[in-house]
């Protein structure tokens, strides 16, 4: 089988194609080539079994779409997009390549699959987020809750999540949209997310640095491990996509926290001294994004699909710690 | 105050087209000139107070949507689209028309915003469907349910949604999506909505001709009468739209009944010879798409803002023959 993973220089991306590379095979199929693609070449993970073209393309550019799906992939990873802070800082760019790139990706492989007569058919697993949420809520979030996304990032995914319903339906491929959680703790520099400082003020503290937080402690997230969020797409790629019927879009499960809770599981880890290195400073943007996300989900059709996540923070700040934690040489 | 109505010459547009020269002013504001416009020229509505401008204009034309922006009209009706039969036997079409020509729209407006140096946000009113929504249901669906449409029709409709609340909330435009029920009785001649059929075995029998009935009796609708939905728009361009917050869909009022009860209501007013021409003849297509549809809803936030509709199919029969039905003349 091919795969083929966009973003794959991301985080999430660079942990999936990591995994990926260590398990050749996706439900007992091996794998026989992956492409990697990303806006910087990504790195090749070391020793993978199967043959690995890594490639650095602007999914934005001209034919960038048709060029990546040229080969057929059999499992396309979708995990490319502008982040949450950027999007709403740049319109433009944010329905550029969150939106109507991604559609140029499921268009080139309509015409891909009438170009084999209908023989072609991949499973897309593409990289959503509870972001498609927004405030108003009701204590816990069952899966029938409305999208209604307060950012041009949360409107550019469940705009993505409708068209991969259809797609789906309508079998130009076999897709599912998996709502990430908040994803914590991100090893290594911040992003542009709005997100970012769920992760800094665990991982720059562990370090012995200082790291700003912008939100209010009573802040809630939905949170996971990168970890957990790599086993998401592995999940995905060997599920039986009929099980879930015509309704393509699964909020992943998670763990419901505050930054309280953060904290203190902080102290527990790297004692008052880490914690001592949280500087509070209020950033009304920033804080009024991460407000308006939604804190607690039921997530009972991804958990009934196998789907799994950590249950405490805890068990997130130990993953971080065994994954990605470099420790300071003095 | 300037206005545009695209999809003026369809059945909904026309009657909009009516009443707004009827009263000739949204919320005590006269209207100084309307453009109506559809892919065929609309007929301007007779003893208007103000200047009329009818023009056959394609939105899935290049350019189009600059043209018709240019006079920055200050409420917009965006009633243009390809009915949902339509859409799910043209893929192509449906996208270009129902998704990437509104995009266009909403892109000129917010272009004509920047050349005002931000002066400029007009109201938008947009014509979505109760086909955002798929099954399964539950028994009365509130205003929090998630929009999972089953056809690409309504596919088209909850992404254009999504776009409204998003260029609303960056104030590029003030917009609002009014989700129609199944609209009855619309006059002849039928279009190519899947729903069709609900209006043709009522007018057809009430003018003494056969009509298809392509759908269990059983099935549900939603419905109101086309001066209720054209109630809704006059409704929401005088409503302070402040009041919907970042949630810019409403789901419109109608009335939950069955097919069957639609043909008590026939008997009630063109007796047993009108029912006896409604010729059972199952349509899988047809069967399917609807069956798919909602049948009954809360409404609750448009009721508590002033939208309203009929509450018997008696009424809506009514309705058609004080507005639409022609008497054959032997």
């Amino acid at each position: 089988m091919r795969i083929l993973v966009t973003g794959a220089a991301g985080m999430i991306g660079r942990k999936l194609c990591d995994r990926l590379a260590a398990e050749g095979a996706i439900a007992d199929q091996p794998i026989a080539s992956a492409h990697f693609v990303d806006v910087f070449a990504p790195t090749p993970p070391a020793d993978a079994p199967f043959a690995i073209t890594c490639e650095a393309i602007d999914l934005a550019s001209a034919s960038a779409a048709e060029t990546i799906v040229a080969a057929r992939p059999d499992v396309v990873f979708h995990l490319a997009a502008v982040v949450s802070g950027e999007a709403e800082n740049d319109f433009d760019k944010g329905y550029a390549v969150n939106l109507d790139a991604t559609r140029r990706l499921f268009e080139a492989i309509r015409h891909e699959r009438e170009l084999s007569g209908g023989a072609y058919r991949p499973r897309l697993i593409y990289a959503s987020s509870i972001a498609v949420f927004g405030a108003p809520f009701p204590e816990t979030i069952d899966d029938d809750f409305l999208a209604a996304p307060l950012t041009s990032y949360g409107a550019q995914k469940a705009i993505v999540e409708l068209l991969i319903a259809d797609y789906s339906r309508r079998a130009v491929f076999d897709g599912v949209a998996l709502r990430l959680p908040t994803v914590v703790v991100r090893p290594g520099p911040a992003n542009r997310a709005a997100s970012g400082f769920f992760s800094s003020i665990i991982r720059e503290p562990l370090s012995g640095r200082e790291a700003i937080l912008p939100a209010p402690e009573t802040t809630q997230l939905w949170c996971a491990s990168p970890r957990a969020a790599v086993g998401f797409f592995v999940r995905a790629a060997a599920l039986d996509l009929n099980r879930l019927g015509p309704r393509r879009s699964l909020t992943m499960p998670g763990f419901s926290t505050t930054v309280a809770e953060q904290i203190e599981a902080l102290r527990r880890f790297g004692g008052d001294a880490a914690v001592r290195l949280i500087r509070r400073q209020a950033d009304e943007s920033s804080a009024r994004i991460v407000s308006g996300w939604p804190g607690r989900f039921e997530a009972r059709r991804a958990l009934a699909l196998g789907f799994a996540a950590e249950s405490s923070f805890d068990e997130i700040i130990r993953v971080y710690l065994e994954e990605d934690h470099v420790v300071a040489v003095a």
